[in-house]
C-alpha cells in the first residue's frame, strides 16, 4: 500500500479513576468478582454526565494501565505470561498490558450510579487505574457472527474471571 | 467517597491508521459493508506485530476520532443524535463521538494480514483515522450475563451495520 500513515501524538486527559477493589496488578485472575468505584473528577463532570446510566446492565471501561507505566512498551511477539508451551504471537494478538499506549478495555456489571460515581463488579482494573471513557454496552455493538480464537485463548481465560 | 481522582494528561501516539473505506463522518449509519486497511506505523513496527492474528476472526479496533477533533467535548448529556423523541442522556450512556479523549472501539472481521496491514470489514471508523490499539476477541472477554439497554438504543442501532 502506498499509503504512509503520519502518527501525531495525542493528548489525553482521564476523565477520572478507579477506586478500590484489588490492588496489586501481579495476580492475573480472579477478577469476576473484583469490587470497585468509578469516580469521574469532579472538576469537570457533574451527574449528568452518568444519566441514562441506570438504564444499563454493563458497562465498558477504557482505562490506562498506569502500573510500571515508565517501561518500555512491548511491539513485537513474545508468549502469552511468558508461556513456553503457548504460541509466540504479536502484542495485537493478544491482550497485555505493555502494549502501546496501554488502554484497557474490559466489561463489567453496573450495581449501582451515584452522582458521579459508579459501582461497578467484574472490572479487570486495579485501584487507582485511570479511567480514560466509559461506554454503554449494547448487543448490537458486540461481535457478530461466529467468533474464531486460538485454544491457548481459552486456557489463558479459563480462570481469569 | 472521599478520594479525589488526579488526572494526569497521557500522550498518546497512534500505532497506525485506517486507510480506504468510507471517508465522511457525516453519514452515521450502514456500516456493516465498509472495508478499510488497518495500515501499521512502519517505523516502529514489523510483522511480528501481527503474527497469530490469522487464528482470529475479530478483532477489537481502538481509534481517534479525528474528525472535528478541535470542536468541544461534550461533558453533560444530550439527546443522541439531536432526536428529541429520544431522552437525554449523559455523553457516558451514549457512544457519540464528541466524547472526552474521542476514542473509538469497536469490532470488525478480520479479512486478510499482509505484512504490517490489516484489511477488514464492518469497521465504522473514516479513511485516516488514527489508530490507537487492536486487541483480539475473544468470546470470554465479551459482557458475562443478560444485556440490558434501553429502548431508544435499539432503535439507534437498527440501521447501523
Amino acid at each position: 500500500m502506498q499509503v504512509k500513515p503520519k502518527p501525531y501524538a495525542i493528548q489525553m486527559l482521564p476523565i477520572g479513576c478507579v477506586v478500590g477493589g484489588r490492588r496489586e496488578a501481579t495476580k492475573k485472575d480472579g477478577w469476576g468478582n473484583n469490587r470497585c468505584t468509578l469516580v469521574l473528577d469532579p472538576t469537570r463532570f457533574g451527574p449528568d454526565a452518568l444519566s441514562g446510566l441506570a438504564a444499563l446492565s454493563h458497562l465498558q471501561v477504557l482505562f490506562y494501565f498506569h502500573v510500571e507505566a515508565e517501561e518500555p512498551e512491548e511491539v513485537g511477539a513474545r508468549h502469552p505470561r511468558g508461556r513456553t508451551d503457548w504460541p509466540c504471537v504479536g502484542i495485537f494478538a493478544q491482550r497485555g498490558r505493555m502494549r502501546p499506549n496501554r488502554i484497557g478495555t474490559s466489561y463489567c456489571r453496573i450495581l449501582a450510579v451515584r452522582g458521579t460515581e459508579i459501582d461497578v463488579v467484574g472490572l479487570d482494573a486495579v485501584d487507582g487505574s485511570p479511567l480514560l471513557d466509559l461506554k454503554p454496552v449494547w448487543e448490537e455493538y458486540l461481535p457478530g457472527g461466529e467468533l474464531r480464537q486460538p485454544d491457548w485463548s481459552h486456557e489463558l481465560m479459563a480462570l481469569y474471571w
